[in-house]
């Protein structure tokens, strides 16, 4: 009895930078073909899912492999490409080991961009942007979206406030000064809403300075995430979750796993 | 000029089992001795904060340290014992690092009790509940908490179905069958509620039989985080963070921190 590759349980999923479409033969690098071979110990003819941000997402079949190589033939559409929240995560750096984890989460929770911000008190000297968007692309292939989060070049917190897009509100975890409770500010923005940012500072938290400057932007809400003092990751999540919970597509269950 | 102890900046804070009253002598184990001698590198007439989730939190000096012994005398109180959320985690146990992390997060992030719950696809032979203990008590302590979370014995699922409060509603995590979105029903459970608890499945899910049988228990509330397949811990942090905003004490700022 046959499936409909829609019913099939397909385990792989890898994103792509090739355009899809029925027929087209894909070569993959070294890396995902040994990870293919050796990690998965997927054979010849073996099936998997492919997408790249823009085709939505299809049916593969290993046309081939050895030590170091692998081609696909792209068979057929499983999901169209359908519009995502548009959610950016702008936050300062924290430690290895914490921002890998927080780019697996973001990417998850969904979120479209992560900018690293440069503030005065944080504590990384560098931002090792390849990892980070690895990290995020490998979590896009698990959850089943059908983009990759982009991760931008690390910026200084001035740059970003200058080049932030008017139009876009800018969510700000505030530790101090005045701030609405997350909640009640994401109610009013709701499902009306254009395009949305986050911005968590770095543990040791924003200076006032900064704090003071960011709260004038028209386009910046500070908001509370409650009475304890929470971790830069954690803060980020939180407000993550909340604006998809609140604005984004978290307001609906998906047909398709109803 | 003299701040008063609610001014000044204690940069440590110490979870104790004794009763704390001013002028009471607390002797420290090994540990947290080695803690403050040789890691925090503090010395006789260092102050910082006690508390013990029931009295407050107390102001007290390092009367004298050694190798491997500590002495406090408590002073004052900072901060009296107010109310904290009634929020759980019933949770199927996942893989060392993630765990430890879930610990931390779930402590900063307000929740009450952990309760390691074992399903049907749970893939944990064995949970340190003294690790995880330990690891919500570090973040109780940064987080200035004046709880640290409890961490129950694990107990299966049928156990813990069987021994649940009635009153205490249990947000569950559904990866699939009928489902409210999330922000929706803790919209409608709002502040008026009393306790709540948050479930969540291993990496693998629930298994269908363990969902049905969930959604038909009267406390049982069930909701969907999306349309993206979350990772447990993901899964997990995103409905804490939402009950506490939705239902819990981030529903308005603290006073002490506007």
């Amino acid at each position: 009895m046959s499936e409909s590759p829609q019913e099939k349980k397909i385990a792989t999923r890898l994103f792509v930078e090739e355009p899809l479409s029925q027929g087209v033969k894909i070569g993959l690098d070294h890396a995902r073909a040994h990870f293919l071979r050796s990690v998965l110990r997927l054979a010849q003819d073996a099936q998997l899912a492919v997408f790249n941000g823009r085709d939505g997402e299809w049916l593969a079949r290993i046309e081939g492999l050895g030590k170091g190589w692998a081609s696909l033939e792209v068979l057929e559409l499983r999901r169209p490409q359908t519009p995502e929240p548009d959610l950016w995560l702008a936050f300062a750096p924290i430690k290895r080991g914490r921002i890998d984890f927080l780019a697996e989460k973001a990417a998850e929770i969904g979120c479209a961009r992560l900018l690293p911000v440069i503030t005065r008190f944080t504590d990384v000297a560098r931002v090792n942007t390849d990892r980070l968007a690895a990290n995020a692309r490998e979590a896009a292939e698990q959850c089943e979206r059908l983009t990759v989060p982009e991760v931008a070049e690390p910026m200084k917190l001035s740059n970003l406030a200058d080049s932030w897009p008017a139009e876009r509100r800018l969510i700000l975890c505030a530790e101090f000064g005045p701030a609405r409770p997350v909640a009640e500010a994401l109610e009013e923005i709701g499902d009306t809403s254009g395009p949305l940012g986050v911005m968590t500072g770095p543990e040791g938290g924003f200076a006032r300075s900064e704090l003071d400057a960011l709260v004038e932007l028209p386009f910046v809400t500070p908001v509370s995430l409650g009475p304890r003092i929470l971790r830069a990751d954690t803060a980020a999540l939180s407000a993550l979750a909340l604006c998809q919970a609140l604005c984004g597509d978290w307001r609906a269950r998906s047909d398709s796993r109803a």
